[in-house]
């Protein structure tokens, strides 16, 4: 398999709710755990291109800073907290010009289709060098995608009304038919001593709470311009429920809660050797729309 | 002119010492205007790639969404605090496969040269959507370099010796014999109604704390790949005069404290029509090595 395209510009958004909210409660507590930001506008960062890769290829732990809390000083070695977080991705088609919005009601018209994504993520070289400009090196080492890109024609079936957002977005992000889609998404995780993959995160791109038409109006309303190819991804879709959480942070709520595997085995993060798979389907009636897999194992640090 | 190569990847640094100081003591006071990190390591961030255009090129002011710190919701409109920024940017050569770092006495061998870059910002934009991770909508309308790129070898007479860093950096961004260069810059300010460019910064590439070749090393040190032709950009240059701030943001403080302009106009930021042009050039004994210019107007909102 090889990726499905040469990916220009890659975007990964921050979109759902309860993975935010998640975040930002370990970070500030449970009373600041939204920026103020967050429900006006799908905020957003520009990520690593060249570092895209196609699902199957392993990714090797990566080396950087990281500083305890009461060190003085960051010491240099592999990270220790090697995340996975559960993705979706879309596609850009035509794209538009330096300095034309796309509409929100014609966002549509620019998405090819949507894959499945890994955003593998060094939280503890994260914490370190993350402020003031955002993640750089914690991420930039690798970000996985599944091969097979399903079209939005093909998703028409599970198309859904994207639910009514509070406060009302502003109207630039107000589309005529907003939509979502029924994907159901898991993640599996398969150490060396697992014999079958293990469910950890079972969840839903329903909950996301800006839809991909919000995020290219968002993306484009200044006039950036968006070229074929280009990588637009959801951010970690974590929903309500303890096991739809999309990443280890979350699910062990930063290692205080290891994951506890069916032989025995636990995990605060993932460990060299372990393989994670994140697969997707739409259950229709008597067929199912798949997404195939993406899946890599971790090699240990060089 | 056109643009010098096809720029796959662009990444910009924050490593002016007094830039950095300056916008910290402006949002959190001189006791905290450095992140912990900030003299440990080169923070940077991905910006966009598409959006980078050659000098001569006009730039549309950008429209979003900002939020007054007393207001209790945003709205939406043509940004009201358009800036430049003075920086330099770099060209990678050759360029490292994935998962292998470049040590850094070895990062000169990746650089092919140096360019002027104006890094266009929106500052209301970048207030209200940089928290948690990064600015995006307010730098992605467009980031202007210019044509000609002036090789590391031209540059040889003005290198430098990098002045002592403290603390120690670690090991792997110590290098045998860094550098940095004599590089005079200018930015120019031209109004409408005024009859010359007028110089409004005065700086000098020396003003970077942080090297190029520690910007390489730790850009890859997690095995993250450069391609031939990413663009690697300094951040803001700014030095410890007045004169020398590189963009309107420190120049004003904010607004506070308008530009003079000979003809008796002020600008808090920089208005529709004006055209900003950055200059660089190195003086030896009766020549120069001139890096040309990066010039843009302001249109107005679309």
């Amino acid at each position: 398999m090889k990726l499905p395209a040469r990916i220009g510009n890659y975007t990964d958004f921050y979109s759902s709710y309860h993975h935010a909210h998640n975040v930002g409660t370990m970070l500030r507590g449970p009373e600041n755990a939204l920026m103020p930001n967050w429900k006006w506008l799908p905020v957003a960062y520009h990520g690593r291109a060249s570092s895209v890769v196609v699902s199957g290829m392993d990714v090797r732990r990566p080396s950087g800073q990281t500083k305890a809390p009461d060190a003085t000083a960051p010491t240099f070695g592999p990270s220790k907290s090697f995340d996975y977080e559960l993705e979706m991705a879309f596609l850009i088609g035509p794209g538009n010009s330096l300095g034309e919005p796309v509409p929100i009601d014609c966002a549509a018209d620019h998405i090819f289709g949507l894959v499945l994504m890994n955003d593998w993520s060094a939280r503890d070289i994260q914490a370190w060098e993350y402020q003031p400009l955002g993640p750089f090196l914690a991420k930039n080492f690798a970000t996985s995608i599944s091969p097979w890109v399903v079209t939005l024609e093909a998703l028409e079936p599970f198309r859904k009304p994207l639910p009514p957002q509070d406060p009302d977005p502003l109207p630039y992000l107000r589309g005529k038919n907003d939509f979502t889609f029924d994907i159901q998404l898991e993640a599996q995780l398969q150490t060396s001593s697992l014999h079958t993959p293990h469910v950890i995160t079972r969840t839903n791109f329903q909950n996301l709470y800006w839809s991909i038409s919000q995020q290219l109006a968002h993306h484009t309303v200044n006039g950036c311009n968006l070229e074929p190819a280009d990588l637009l991804a959801s951010g970690t879709i974590s929903g309500a429920t303890e096991e739809s959480r999309g990443c280890m942070l979350e699910l062990t709520w930063r290692g205080a809660n290891p994951l506890k595997l069916p032989n025995g085995e636990t995990r605060k993060w993932l460990e060299d050797g372990d393989r994670l798979t994140i697969i997707g389907w739409c259950q229709g009636d008597g067929y199912r729309i798949g997404f195939g897999e993406v899946t890599g194992s971790i090699l240990p640090a060089s």
